[in-house]
């Protein structure tokens, strides 16, 4: 087994020993506090001891896929231990799952900005309370392609919303506030160069559509409720290619968002399940999707093992 | 076991025999439909005969809740069979679970707008083809409360946004357009006049306030960002209550805006967790909630007994 050591960690990466930064005056001062959504607490549980290795968090909207992460980010870094005993953290609570192995933290989120936004906020107090530094965070995901060929791994330059615009609008009591949704061009490149160092691995940084449904807000014309034609969706889609968009899917903005204001390094990897210039219902075999879906978890493993050392 | 007879179903109800209705003149002249969240399609599986005589659809947050529910109203209608070999009828997946007890469907949607979006238009899918009639729907949460102390069931007046309008707002094709959030108020009657039947059981009918975070939208100082005081929101939540809000949850106004858009008569019932006013992190034990996160379900199991004729 190769040492655990921090590759590529030298002195023109501004981020070495960078603490994760809440935005939040009054956190410190709380006697308790409980991660809710995690079933963690500062006082029930040793977080700097449990977590304060952490270099990478892969989040990721299924369970039994950041489960099943884990379990091969296991064996790739030839860690010790039975990978499939590997005990879920967040047992006391079905919201998300979370498995640790090493220095990688595996965390499901759930699909769509609220649902990921609520473990955003748990995840960034943990890796606060746990004095986490130099974390580089990741979203592994699946996605509809624009104007790519299904399993095409999209690399996210920028996250952008319905209007095609890198920003995220969050409401603070009441009252809209609008948040950069620029991700780390580094990692993003650095991922791109993993890419290609990967037999068969088609690959591109683009911009990512995030939307906040399924259906008709990404122009489906399989849904429940639909009032647009056919030719209105391809010119919707047809906007959104000329603005550089390459993939949708539905949390995005908010994990750049955040991940940004608290200075934290990330980068959006989704596989394409279809092309939406083709059709809306995703009919690739079952085994071919979970082929696809692997994607992204490979690409992210090479990264890490660089990181790591474990590639030269 | 009392035979299945729909009461309170007269010639004074006008859903008497209403068919769901899909908003989409795309979706009968499709071949095949595949529902992907749920793992179903209308090729593989015969969605009449599975799903033809659901009257009772009962949504909520959480996959294990969902299972409880299910098995709780199976014990409740006396159904024959082990309700613990209950089967989850999207185990091809892991996004949303479901359970069919008799009439009643018992499925999980996650957190937030977008995550019960998905399921509901897949539901709503799934109840046109299978030609169910004369559906009811319920949403049992979880909730912050305002001014209410924690335990109280909250069955919603009307769902409304941040600003405590009883709208949704939907992006279709990079526009954003505006629905109706009211619910069925003969459901809510009927579902208080059941509260009143059932012993220390408190519960008001009031507005539901829907956001899209739980942390800074909701007013909460523990997030992992936080840019108000204290005093501030205490304002937010006044003026919330001034407006008819007993409590804060993430999924009602979609829910209500879809079922009234499609015809189906809805209700949200939710039980608060703790009293905003006064915090922000729940800290009841663990057996407190639990007991708390029951309410909504015995209520719902109520009603449902009484319409079909267990009691009178």
């Amino acid at each position: 087994m190769a040492p655990i050591l921090l590759n590529c960690m030298g002195n023109d990466h501004e981020y070495i020993k960078q603490q994760v930064q809440v935005k939040n005056p009054y956190l410190d001062t709380m006697e308790e506090d409980i991660l809710y959504h995690f079933s963690l607490s500062t006082k029930t549980h040793n977080l700097p001891e449990m977590f304060g290795d952490i270099k990478f968090v892969c989040v990721g909207g299924s369970a039994n896929r950041m489960k099943a992460f884990a379990q091969f980010i296991h064996q790739e870094l030839k860690l010790p231990g039975n990978p499939e005993e590997i005990r879920d953290i967040c047992e006391g609570t079905d919201r998300y799952c979370m498995y640790k192995v090493g220095p990688v933290l595996s965390i499901s989120h759930g699909m769509g900005v609220p649902s990921i936004s609520i473990m955003l906020h748990e995840l960034i107090k943990l890796l606060h309370h746990a004095q986490c530094r130099d974390v580089v965070l990741f979203r592994l995901g699946t996605s509809g392609g624009v104007g790519l060929a299904p399993g095409t791994v999209v690399i996210t330059d920028k996250a952008v919303d319905y209007s095609f615009r890198p920003q995220f609008e969050q409401v603070v009591l009441g009252k809209v506030i609008t948040r950069s949704t620029e991700l780390d061009e580094g990692v993003a490149n650095e991922l791109l160069q993993c890419s290609s160092e990967l037999q068969n691995f088609p690959s591109v940084i683009g911009n990512t559509m995030c939307t906040h449904d399924f259906y008709e807000g990404q122009g489906r014309l399989d849904g429940a409720l639909c009032s647009f034609s056919q030719e209105e969706k391809l010119e919707y889609l047809r906007k959104a290619y000329e603005a550089g968009v390459r993939n949708i899917e539905m949390e995005s903005t908010v994990f750049a968002a955040m991940c940004r204001v608290c200075g934290l390094k990330a980068a959006v990897i989704c596989v394409t399940l279809l092309n939406r210039f083709e059709g809306d219902q995703i009919t690739s075999p079952h085994d071919v999707l979970v082929e696809y879906q692997q994607r992204p978890q490979v690409l992210v493993s090479h990264f890490i093992k660089k990181r790591l050392g474990h590639i030269v």
